[in-house]
């Protein structure tokens, strides 16, 4: 994967986790680049996002690297924000720029003090070993649980040239959309500022990273940054923000979708459709109560059509409609219209169910014209063979 | 387990499962009963529920009689109305009772439409046997994936006599609050009217029922009946009331934590206990949102201390607080001090997690005086094995 013009990527086995595969990355761009982010709407914050935010809001909306390390989330310890800050000073040092511009993202076990020693004694070597080849292998270090990396890419064709959008992404387990729950480095060359790219990403970040689950819980350390150098020299007119931004969307939605079908113990993705509520926001909750119902997600691992499951979970979402005219379509096959059963070939739909992809679509008969897209994954044993192992 | 006075069961298997194993419960009062229900959250409600819920309101609070099955919820088929009434119709003319003085409950899979005929056939037979002594084969006869019936019994020694409260309940699958998510009858031989008895049900359910998950979904079918009918003959002076409050209160505690100690594929207790949140309800909404967790549910299945875990969950109940005074203990073992990491013997930790129950204890340092107590169980594989696995 190329990255777009300026920026350049380094990582490497610091000795943060146990296992020896990378885990501390380094991202650079050769130019001061504008920079969005979205954390996690937990309470509970980890000490990267508190210092990063605090560095956004002193370079308003700045940066000029990013240091994002595995195997510790540097999260609910007495030494969070020294080391976050202590790390984010030696990026600096060796770069040969200014402390807040550098931002900070960290994944892995909370509660657990963070060593700053190995990431600051790699911090040099890496600034020394930046390359954009290097996308690839930075990709790799941020990955926990992960079985394999998360990248995306769009080309956006304009007038005055081309821009790239570029990005990784780490998921796994503590998947919940309600923000990203996971990591999310985007680049692009286009010319931003601040300005346009906050809501560019928030717009992103909503039909994306919020739209998936893997087990309903929410991280403390989800953070997702674009960061946009203008290194292609395009200069975007009006409506070609749009071009951008449809691009954005593009390798956000991939990225999210990415994280899903790699879930902890996942060997299927459904995409849940919803449509005919009485909002967007209300079909996104219903859409949301069945991608984190434990009983949807052990359905499809059976591939069982228990319909009966995901009405039961859009009954639970909180959002006021009738079921009495819901219709449901497992993989295009009608299982229940008005809120009753209809005769179905069970063999069929168990077949398509065992597919590793997999489509349920519940329509409210109505007036409603409120839709959403969800992605989730089928619940395994081996999610909880994942998650009951103890910490290594 | 002797019932109350006035109370007589029986049960059989009328054929609605597959497995030979008893399937159909007939529960009577041999006096008309004041009757309080509570019945699920889930917008989508069984036949059963909308059918009782009518037959309350024409009784204004009576009823002679509960019918139970297990085997299929009569839920979201297009006969599912027409067969519940036909079994009330049958229960009483086989009881000489008015069809309205029956109630209903069923429980199993959804959409599937529940054949009347055996169920007709069974009631006459069912009548004939009733008696004191088949409370307990009727507890088994509304379970499902239990592994065990569940049930409870409390007496209240007062002025004119002895008052008593016994119930039975099942559970295991589709567990979680925010109204009972499970099948529980509870029935007292003491006299109170209906106006008098639902206020009381409702106490106590909210302290128990409704304090509990298993997998954080709620079914379409949950159901609690209480059912006072006086053949103790025992009048209650107006301070009494609190004692066979307290008893009713005793009662559905102890069905509600065998619930969750008999949750599919469950080996452990939790209790968690959370202090010092702003308010009782906001104590509990962090107590729920750590009893639904997953990745607390999976790290209590492998023993491990993974307290971050908790405090994650705890930010995500959507409830304000200060993570930076949180407290926690687990099994007595202070792991987490104002937010913070504290050492603590990991081993001793670990051991102490091995054992069938566990309490894990939040404790806010503040101004706050909320509190609540919630159980939840283990995440195993068995859990999804046993959702994952085909209908049957």
């Amino acid at each position: 994967m190329t990255p777009p013009l300026g920026f350049r990527f380094a990582a490497t086995y610091a000795g943060i986790r146990k296992v020896a595969r990378e885990d501390l990355a380094l991202m650079v761009s050769d130019r001061r680049a504008a920079a969005a982010a979205v954390f996690t709407a937990n309470l509970v914050k980890a000490a990267p996002l508190l210092v990063s935010a605090k560095y956004l809001a002193q370079t308003r909306g700045y940066c000029r690297a990013v240091v994002a390390n595995a195997g510790n989330a540097n999260c609910a310890t007495g030494s969070g924000e020294r080391v976050a800050r202590a790390t984010a000073r030696a990026a600096a040092a060796a770069l040969g720029i200014r402390e807040p511009e550098v931002l900070l993202a960290s994944t892995g076990v909370i509660g657990v003090p963070l060593n700053a020693r190995p990431i600051l004694e790699a911090l040099p070597r890496l600034a020394a070993a930046l390359a954009p080849e290097n996308f690839d292998v930075a990709s790799r270090a941020i990955l926990t649980t992960d079985t394999r990396p998360k990248t995306a890419s769009a080309a956006v064709r304009l007038k005055s040239g081309t821009v790239r959008v570029v990005g990784m992404a780490k998921g796994a387990g503590m998947i919940h959309p309600r923000m990203a729950t996971m990591l999310g480095f985007i680049f692009t060359d286009a010319a931003l500022t601040p300005a346009e790219l906050r809501p560019m990403l928030a717009a992103a970040v909503e039909t994306s990273f919020n739209r998936i689950s893997v087990d309903g819980d929410t991280s403390t350390n989800d953070t997702v940054y674009l960061l946009a150098n203008g290194a292609s020299g395009v200069r975007l007119a009006g409506a070609e923000r749009k071009k951008v931004q449809a691009a954005l969307a593009e390798v956000a939605g991939q990225l999210a979708v990415a994280i899903v079908r790699d879930g902890e113990g996942a060997r299927k993705l459904l995409t849940i459709m919803v449509e005919g509520a009485s909002s967007d926001a209300a079909a996104a909750r219903i859409a949301r109560s069945i991608a984190n119902s434990p009983l949807v997600k052990t359905a499809l691992a059976g591939a069982d059509p228990n319909w009966g499951r995901f009405l039961s979970a859009a009954g639970n979402a909180g959002v006021s409609f009738d079921p009495g005219k819901m219709d449901i379509e497992l993989n295009g096959i009608p299982v229940c219209r008005r809120g009753k059963d209809v005769k179905f070939s069970e063999s069929d739909v168990q077949r398509s169910l065992e597919a590793p992809e997999s489509t349920v679509r519940l329509v409210i008969r109505g007036r409603g014209q409120g839709r959403a897209r969800f992605w989730t994954c089928d619940m395994t044993e081996d999610y909880i063979r994942i998650n009951a192992s103890y910490r290594t």
